[in-house]
């Protein structure tokens, strides 16, 4: 099958100095969505991404999307392109994200984070690598190396690539909706390579993902900072509050405090509860991913449901209070305290967050403080859940078998990718996740890496996908 | 009595241009004394003082303290200065501090922070205005009216001025223990302007100080920063144990629930239990300067006991957590909580810290989390009281009445001013803290201000004070 394959891969591997050279390019663009004062780069990034594919030959167009809500920033544009309009073809779309997050050398990375470093072990190491710059030029260089190869390529390619992943995806919804049945209308199936392997030696395919509900807790009392000399002991204090509640949501072993979350979790069924076994990962994996050994579980089955299929509560910090090293004697005036719960199903993200706001409102009571109070959700996104047993999935399946001379796991992950679920809705079509990074790459982290044998194999895989998605019959 | 006074009144008042001219200067000197970046400018502040003061005839030395600890910066010098040397007159030893609290007009401010702004009302705007800025210059201000007014100066006048106030008053303990007998050996009593009115109305004398014991409690476990949807619900998360932990310090109304503390607190005599009422103070001026109403307690006394002689414990913030606008999905790999407590007689510091530590391995034990744990002091510093019948006090007293046209009221303070301990040792002398600044003026807050008032009847508080002590029989 795929006979063509073979002249592909080897043009990939001819070719991978200069996808290398093209990775470095990109990840020396600061794209960082969040700060506004990079926005001409996150703009930039966009820019370099058309090019590229107007030279590949695409037809490309950079869609604005207006402002950033609640500022007068312009969004960046999201790259809507498409390679090939044969109707005799299978088309699919894929999604990925040219925005990284914030990085600077001061955090502790060991090299210049905007300037990709490779390894002698392999490593590719920068900001973006493999968060998702590397997985969206993954798609160019396929491109790119059936034209040198002279090999047809196998299938329509429609690309959207946005720049505002990593700070909430503003404005993209609404395109994707708006688009489903005009730009995206004749897409087949959707593939999103924007997670990782779950460990560092099995490829995996991805059918679910955990939601996110994003809370603010906010206390606020005196009129300013205030000295805790002078006011210590005759004040009520906001921090005190805000701590006591956000140390009353989660104990030290995830199990989350608020009533109302566990009894809406789907009851683990029996063939759900055998499928773990088989799945390629140990505590050794996990532990090295951590960098610690401090699991909350000792097994992996239990650790897997802990990230695929329970929810989790995560406390991300304090706004408003003392963040710097040293020691300042103040009492601030309002602190926002800041955590997520991951959600899974069957969860309802209005019951959740009603469930959040009456349980912390209910704590706080009970502190009879004269502060005020405020609790709400920033953003939530639902949990995923997609057929596995779609063509999508057995031909991403037989292309990972040819690259890797593996079966693929199929995963779940803990994570949120809220595009997936909206790319499913507004199209109406399988979408696949088809991870390129491994466990250990560290998106989000310092000293964010892409492994080069992950990038050139990684390539060749999304390039034998499109040729198995094309021979694949319709189920 | 002080018959010179009112020569060297209207001299105050003839000079207050110029008296103000110099606070802006000093002002526009960004000297804060926490950042290292800032170095430069809080050792331009000293210079410019030991500059002023040459040029009024003072013999003035800029004393080098060696490196900060830990680190390769230059401490900034203390001034060491002498205005006059006759034998048949008392001395007095002034302390002031020239460096200030970090300010950004970002923060808050309505002014900027480093551009003294004297607004309609009087209040004279910017960082280090009455902290400690104003008094400082009040004394050169004081020897200036005398010379222009040709009134012979009463006192010789050693003067100490630090620059690392804000930030721990490193090896200034060292150098005012090395200088007891020699610099400031004929010292006859100490006074310091560095703390405030306890309302805005009545001026007072002070002779007390709360200590403060400053903690950490770091707790670590991942390697390095995490994903929360990877690793949320299978990894034990550092900032959930903190918050718990900072959560079992202490509730709304201030009880600080760690064993051992209460039980070091002196108890209430019936003679102190009568010295609240008669004190110039009300409810409204503390929910003025709280700018708010969130009071601990709704009377005076209790208020005024709270601040004064009970201990208070305040949380003031966590690093290393996601501290900005926004969302991050972050599982932050190491925190570190910030607390202190304010002591009060008859705590020991050595068996308030075992209280702390016990208490908090104590809570976290229960945990029984795989995370590592760390508690410990960054500083502590002894309370202090000194004998408001010496006669350093009942010049000041007389001096008060004079100016301000009332009786001062005697008073403690909920802050701490380690220095005066340690003048307090090493001299051998009664200590006195003479305020110049009101309740309102928001030391170490945005909007700091010192009113033209204060400054100015402050200056004629000075020199007054002065005149009193060199007619005041010993006692
Ligand atoms: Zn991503
Ligand atoms: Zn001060």
């Amino acid at each position: 099958m795929a006979p063509q394959l073979d002249g592909y891969f080897q043009q990939v591997d001819a070719l991978s100095d200069a996808f290398i050279e093209r990775l470095r390019q990109a990840v020396a663009i600061p794209s960082v969505s969040s700060e506004a004062a990079r926005r001409p780069d996150v703009v930039r990034m966009g820019k370099f991404l058309a090019d590229e594919l107007v030279k590949l030959g695409a037809s490309v167009e950079l869609r604005p999307l207006g402002k950033q809500e609640g500022t007068d920033l312009d969004l960046p544009p999201v790259v809507l392109a498409r390679y090939g309009n044969d109707k005799s073809k299978r088309t699919i779309l894929v999604y990925g994200h040219y925005d990284v997050q914030p990085a600077e050398k001061g955090d502790g990375w060991d090299t210049e984070p905007f300037d990709l470093t490779v390894m002698e072990d392999g490593r590719m190491c920068g900001r973006g690598s493999t968060d998702d710059k590397g997985p969206v030029l993954g798609w160019l260089n396929a491109i790119q190396a059936h034209q040198v190869a002279g090999i047809d390529f196998p299938v329509n390619l429609l690309m959207c690539f946005e720049g505002m992943e990593e700070y909430g995806s503003d404005g993209l919804d609404d395109l994707i909706n708006a688009e489903g049945k005009k730009f995206f209308a004749d897409a087949d199936a959707v593939c999103i390579s924007d997670n990782y392997w779950l460990g560092t030696e099995r490829p995996c395919l991805t059918y679910g993902l955990r939601g996110c509900n994003y809370y603010s807790v906010e206390v606020s009392g005196p009129g300013a900072d205030l000295h805790s000399g002078v006011f210590g002991g005759t004040a009520q204090e906001p921090m005190t509050d805000l701590v006591r509640i956000l140390g009353s949501l989660v104990d030290t072993n995830g199990n989350i405090l608020i009533p109302g979350i566990a009894e809406q979790v789907a009851a683990v069924t029996a063939a759900e509860d055998g499928l773990y076994d088989n799945i390629s990962f140990t505590m050794d994996t996990l532990h090295e991913a951590l960098g610690s050994t401090t699991s909350i579980f000792e097994d992996k089955k239990r650790t897997l449901m802990g990230r695929w299929r329970y929810p989790s509560l995560s406390v991300h910090g304090i706004e408003g209070a003392f963040s710097a090293p040293g020691a300042k004697t103040v009492i601030p005036a309002k602190v926002i305290g800041k955590f997520s719960i991951r959600t899974v199903p069957d969860m309802d993200i209005d019951k959740t967050n009603e469930a959040v706001y009456r349980y912390v409102e209910d704590v706080f009571s009970k502190f009879n403080s004269k502060n005020r109070m405020k609790v709400y959700a920033q953003h939530c996104g639902k949990w995923w859940v997609a057929s596995p047993n779609h063509w999508n999935f057995s031909a991403a399946a037989k292309a990972t078998e040819r690259v890797w001379g593996m079966k693929p796991d199929f995963t779940r992950e803990g994570g949120s990718i809220p595009v997936t679920l909206t790319f499913e809705q507004a199209t109406g079509k399988n979408v696949l996740l088809l991870p390129m990074g491994s466990s250990t790459d560290g998106a989000h982290s310092i000293n964010e890496k892409l492994d080069k044998k992950n990038y050139i194999e990684g390539i060749k895989l999304l390039g034998a996908y499109l040729h198995y998605v094309a021979e694949e019959p319709t189920n």
